[in-house]
């Protein structure tokens, strides 16, 4: 296919991925060695292992990499990379005998932290196969760290100012002026909070493999659990606590996060988005709590409990369930179907629209309020006390016009499909904004297995395009990314 | 209230009340003569003229017109001369009987060309009573090209150039530069295209009361019937396909009309958003078309006939019905849900968001694309072969970010009242885009005195400020609009 479009770089391309190939090999050596500890089966990731790493190395042997990539090269890389590592990584899945559909589904669903699934009866897997399907989020995780912060600002993407103050720690101190660094110290970070909430599990009373799966799917928002109960299965509050804590701490920004364990430890609680994101918490889960102490005649603990837990969970991308929220009234699951739209912070794990987003959009319909009545005020839009520039607030509305787009057209095709408005509707937004389980067919004890065939294909579109920020996808079916 | 705010000058604002209710006063003398006519009790009509009337009289008498208007003296005369119309309008459905609320609400539903209805049984009521009802959306659909071509422009309303961008007849070619003439010839063009569509529909054996009534509130895209069954009721493909052309012809830009009637004969077909007007409700059309055939069993003739006319209905923002599309397949729902976002062409009595706010929006996104991979190039937003103005765009996005705030929230207190999802979100975006019907409780054979008091409430302003450009009512809730 790139063979017959001699102006972009596919050699760069084909190099780099081949670089992703060979470390996604070398990844799939944990679960290898979890299959020994466990007695499982080796052949799936013995497979895997040498299938992704000859790739890999064959890629990077036949193909060099040039000096530098343009911003076309770019997205290449990321949209194909992405793809490469959904299609690689279901290599297990589908020796574990699942159908291509399906592994490669579940594998994008790993990789792009959604947490939608289509496991039938999760516990009748094996517990390698269980734990490369945790993992594949935590990867994913890393990458979208990465994206966010080294690869998006490079390729001008949505915004590139906005991305780039959302780095405002390692970037703009000029501490570690190398995009490179700066990536790593992110990832540090999120490795670093990763084992606390391990050894926090730990404490808890959970087993060291449940802890370790379940820290992997809360870290990157993603949502995957071994067990078809989700977080229901430990019937624990502490361990909910615990969890719902470090979702928190994963849908807010790690730029944030290192410069407050690192240089100021007000640096979160300073930040526009943060402040938003606490709030829009706080009155969903106020509301939530309301709903169902009203509705579904739980006590005022209960009721918060749930509330709290299911807010952060939605509001993150994560997608864990202590309850089958499917059965709560309406009034509930509206509050929940709101924040399917609004996703967790930029720079964080979580998708969705974002938070800093919509913050911006309402401080742009402020604006044009406040000029009805004062046609000539000068009125800039100010994000953590700096002006916010107007390509900026281009980029965003672009963002979500795009978005919407895509949600309005794959909600059609799924309900042609024979799907419900419900279960079309949240099936829609559940994956294009990588937070897992909808509600009707496709609810948090239920799963995507019910999904025909070409609906499981826009479903991996889906979450293939809302994890790589739209444009990265939707920019290469523009005639203009294929001319000179 | 307003005494206590003296920085607004409140004797221009019910100076222009009065005239505006003794103007209502005297339509009111016009189903005060169809009551005589049908031998129907004369006392709700009488009574509505004699107050209506004294209290403009007074009004006018008390209070002078002083030279100029301000931008905020014009929002408070929009919005209380709408709310004004609505509770003087809904005095002869109380003395007919309906409680408070119910009166209200019908007249709301009415002057904003709503078309959602609290009446139970509406063949039960006197012929009078339903001519009033059908009248009060004419009416409102002649304040609203006033507002579009004469108010909002003066008003800077949500990108005033566009507004008068879209009166390009008589505005731009300066054949008639003053606004209360331009007001003038649109509400001629209003009155001769109904007064065609009464012998087109006379033509097809409808009787005089049934042509005009469905005149009014074809014209208005209101949607009001006096059948119960709406247009279904005369079972007639003709009656069908004369209604949907001039519901298509209101859903239009009326300068446009003018100008292809008096001026240019191609002008519709040169005009940007008439041609995306088209082009969506050819799309919506095939895929209904094709979503009813499928799943409803139907014939391709009666496939067609249903969705076209449905398609147009509900774009158009009237809300007849010729089945109950309730009972439709959710794949034919979302059709029609999506539809209720659009909304007609601005400049036409039609109400949602608007095609050309929907269109603009689109180019905005396609250029964030096109310079995604050219990011120095320069590329202005064309409509209509000239470039949209940046204050313009910010306007469009403001509007519909407002727009979709409200449909949240009042979403999300219609499901707290105990109103399913369905029925939440479509009675939302159906008052709010002065649609009329909605699925679910609210669908087009049913009515909305199911929704408790408070949820009437919502749905009241949700029509009131839906039908008033949605900035006119919420600059009012700015502290800004109250401080000098």
């Amino acid at each position: 296919m790139l063979i017959g479009v001699p102006y972009l770089n596919y050699s760069v391309i084909l190099n780099v991925l081949g670089g992703l190939l060979r470390f996604l090999g070398a990844i799939m050596l944990v679960p290898l060695c979890v299959a020994v500890y466990y007695g499982d089966s080796l052949y799936p990731f013995l497979a895997a292992v040498i299938i992704t790493g000859m790739t890999g190395i064959l890629l990077s042997h036949r193909y060099k990499a040039t000096t530098e990539w343009k911003a076309r090269e770019g997205f290449a890389i990321v949209a194909f990379g992405w793809l490469a590592a959904a299609v690689f990584g279901s290599i297990p899945f589908m020796l574990d005998g699942f159908s291509p559909i399906n592994a490669i589904f579940e594998s994008m669903s790993g990789f792009t932290t959604t947490g939608a699934t289509v496991l039938l009866d999760i516990e009748t897997h094996s517990q390698s196969i269980l734990f490369w399907r945790s993992m594949t989020q935590w990867i994913g995780g890393m990458g979208i760290i990465m994206l966010f912060i080294a690869i998006l600002p490079k390729l001008g993407v949505a915004g590139r100012q906005l991305f780039r103050a959302e780095a405002p720690g390692p970037t703009e101190d000029k501490i570690k002026p190398r995009i490179r660094e700066t990536a790593k110290i992110l990832w540090m970070v999120y490795v670093f909070i990763s084992i606390i909430e391990v050894i926090a599990l730990l404490l808890a009373k959970m087993s060291l493999y449940d802890a370790v799966t379940h820290t992997f799917t809360t870290m990157a928002c993603g949502g995957f659990s071994p067990y078809s109960q989700s977080i229901a299965a430990f019937d624990s509050p502490l361990i909910e606590g615990i969890i719902t804590f470090f979702m928190f701490v994963a849908g807010a920004n790690f730029a944030l996060h290192y410069r407050t364990l690192y240089t100021d430890r007000k640096s979160l609680f300073k930040d526009d988005e943060f402040k938003f994101y606490s709030l829009v918490i706080a009155i969903a889960t106020l509301v939530l709590t309301f709903s169902l102490w009203k509705d579904m005649g739980e006590t005022i603990f209960n009721s918060f409990r749930y509330a709290v837990f299911q807010v952060i969970s939605i509001t993150t991308s994560t997608g864990f369930a202590t309850v089958d929220f499917n059965l709560w009234t309406d009034s509930g699951k509206i509050v929940l179907l709101a924040l399917m739209f609004v996703g967790g912070c930029a720079g964080s794990t979580s998708g969705g629209i974002k938070v800093v987003r919509i913050l911006l959009l309402l401080k742009y319909a402020q604006r044009a309020l406040f000029k009805s009545v004062h046609p000539r005020a000068v009125k800039p839009i100010k994000f953590n006390e700096k002006t916010v520039p107007d390509d900026v607030m281009q980029a965003i509305v672009s963002f979500v016009v795009i978005y919407i787009m895509i949600f309005a057209v794959s909600t059609a095709l799924l309900s042609l499909m024979g799907l419900d408005l419900v279960s079309s509707i949240t099936a829609s937004i559940a994956t294009l904004g990588n937070i897992g389980p909808g509600f009707g067919l496709v609810g948090p004890m239920a799963n995507f297995d019910v999904v025909p065939f070409v609906g499981k294909l826009v479903l991996i579109i889906n979450m293939w395009i809302g994890r790589l920020e739209v444009f990265t996808v939707i920019v290469m079916l523009t005639p203009e990314f294929w001319r000179r």
